[in-house]
């Protein structure tokens, strides 16, 4: 791969593994299975709100693409993708969202006080599922995951003086964010997925608006095209970035200065560079594999985490 | 043991296990150890307002007393009384409580934000140190108990018509908030230890006014000896009942006219009676004992859980 990468869809990318992936659904849906109404009203909820089980899928390719076998896997896929819905519930109360892959969070639709038992309840059922599992491994890596994923947001949390957030402290973050169950690949593909995350932002036109949504800059988040922007924006730019920081709900003509203004100053396209970077580091990782489905489709990974539009 | 319970302090409870104890802080100061800045003052602040290691005594005394040596013993303790403590953080954040132990809640002194977060840290914490022991056992039953206390937290914030709520459900929830490390025993002294808590709220007289708190009457909280009242008491006593129900913040009067109105009912002297049968038959468990000190401050646990003033 160049710094050109081929266009792959989410589709294709899950095809070696698109039996097992409806199999991890079943088995989170048995893992988290409760016999009390609101916990099974908030788990309906989520199972609707089931994105694209990406962290499944890697899991799985990783497995095949290294020739294991293990019984486990299906299970521990949607382990992976539990925990990973437990830490979004408990993100979505912290950050107080309203929307999550479209459809109401559970502290919009329910309550703060209900999203924060119910992360616990799906963390600890997770903790559960994996000592029935007998997987010391696995067990200690996502908890050590959870652990570094919780400093990740306490720094997020902190960063008071936000502008003064460099791009050092933006890579811990993610790093944190990110810390991989598949240890370099699976690091690197994740930091040019949260990269491209956040440059969607500020780039991908809404459904009803025809405009970004510029949502992370409503909340007041600082993500990497921001933070890049900020080193070559002329004084009055940043005046206006500070205005919006300043603003509890930034009126929709400010947040679309800001956008402009971080395109002009070259944001956006130093993100982007610093995604297909990462992507391509990603990908020499794979060399040590033997060529198989799986790998290709690992490899076809990498390119739809860096080329989707959602 | 009768009905009647000899007077014993903590410290006499305590005294078999006081050195184990001193390590047993030492440990978790190690456990919950951060280099991030803010992770730390909440360390901090938790390790102030760390209890009286109730948990951890039980534990130590129930190790000694079964003539266990298992030289992990004093971590468990630590990790026990950790994932009580990451409980306590979330359980006052949902509640929007704003003391605890005398110091400000970790809510109230930082913010929800970190006390969500800082619940998940210290959690998953007390699962890496787990895992690290190896013990497989004390990871299934923990992770269990966990996820029973999240369901118990729903069914308590779920009991919308609060004053349909019955004694039945209350146990149910005492149980799950309690479910036992240590067994029966540990449950019915689990419940005995509840039970009181639940009275103090309406008896023991504060530092300041002089009269009870009645926190749990101000916050909406169903507790046994309203349940036990509210089934004996005349419609114009339910009447106001109600309407302290439905105040947001109900009046210091208005409280004080409840408090009484559950005395006059019987519901204290119930709740008393409950608890004394409780600690009864947690004594009958220690019969299969051995003779020895730990023992005997189990019993003494005992007399202690139900004979505290605070």
């Amino acid at each position: 791969m160049s710094q050109q990468v081929a266009r792959v869809s989410l589709r294709d990318v899950q095809r070696p593994v698109a039996g097992e992936l409806e199999q991890v659904v079943l088995e989170l849906r048995r893992v988290i299975a409760a016999d009390f109404p609101i916990v099974s009203e908030v788990n309906d909820h989520l199972l609707q709100m089931k994105g694209k089980l990406f962290r499944p899928t890697l899991l799985l390719l990783s497995h095949h693409a290294a020739g294991s076998k293990d019984p486990r896997a299906v299970t521990l896929a949607a382990v992976v993708e539990l925990i990973h819905l437990a830490t979004l519930v408990h993100d979505d109360s912290v950050d107080h969202s309203v929307l999550r892959r479209g459809l109401p969070t559970i502290n919009a639709l329910f309550s703060h006080q209900i999203a924060v038992i119910m992360g616990d309840y799906l963390y600890s059922r997770a903790i559960i599922e994996l000592v029935r599992l007998d997987d010391h491994d696995a067990l200690r890596v996502l908890a050590r995951v959870t652990n570094e994923m919780t400093v990740g947001e306490m720094r997020q949390l902190e960063a008071h003086d936000k502008l003064a957030y460099g791009e050092g402290a933006y890579d811990e973050l993610i790093r944190a964010k990110t810390a991989s169950l598949l240890a370099r690949f699976g690091m690197l593909l994740g930091m040019a997925f949260q990269i491209t995350d956040d440059l969607l932002d500020y780039t991908e036109p809404e459904a009803v608006t025809g405009k970004p949504s510029g949502l992370d800059l409503r909340e007041h988040k600082v993500t990497l095209p921001l933070i890049a922007a900020l080193a070559r924006m002329p004084a009055e730019g940043r005046r206006v970035v500070a205005d919006l920081m300043q603003a509890a709900e930034p009126s929709d003509d400010l947040v679309a200065d800001v956008i402009r203004l971080v395109e002009g100053a070259g944001g956006l396209e130093t993100a982007r560079q610093r995604a297909l970077d990462l992507a391509q580091q990603a990908e020499t990782e794979l060399d040590v594999l033997p060529s198989s489905p799986a790998r290709d489709a690992l490899q076809g990974s990498i390119a739809y985490a860096v080329e989707r539009h959602s």
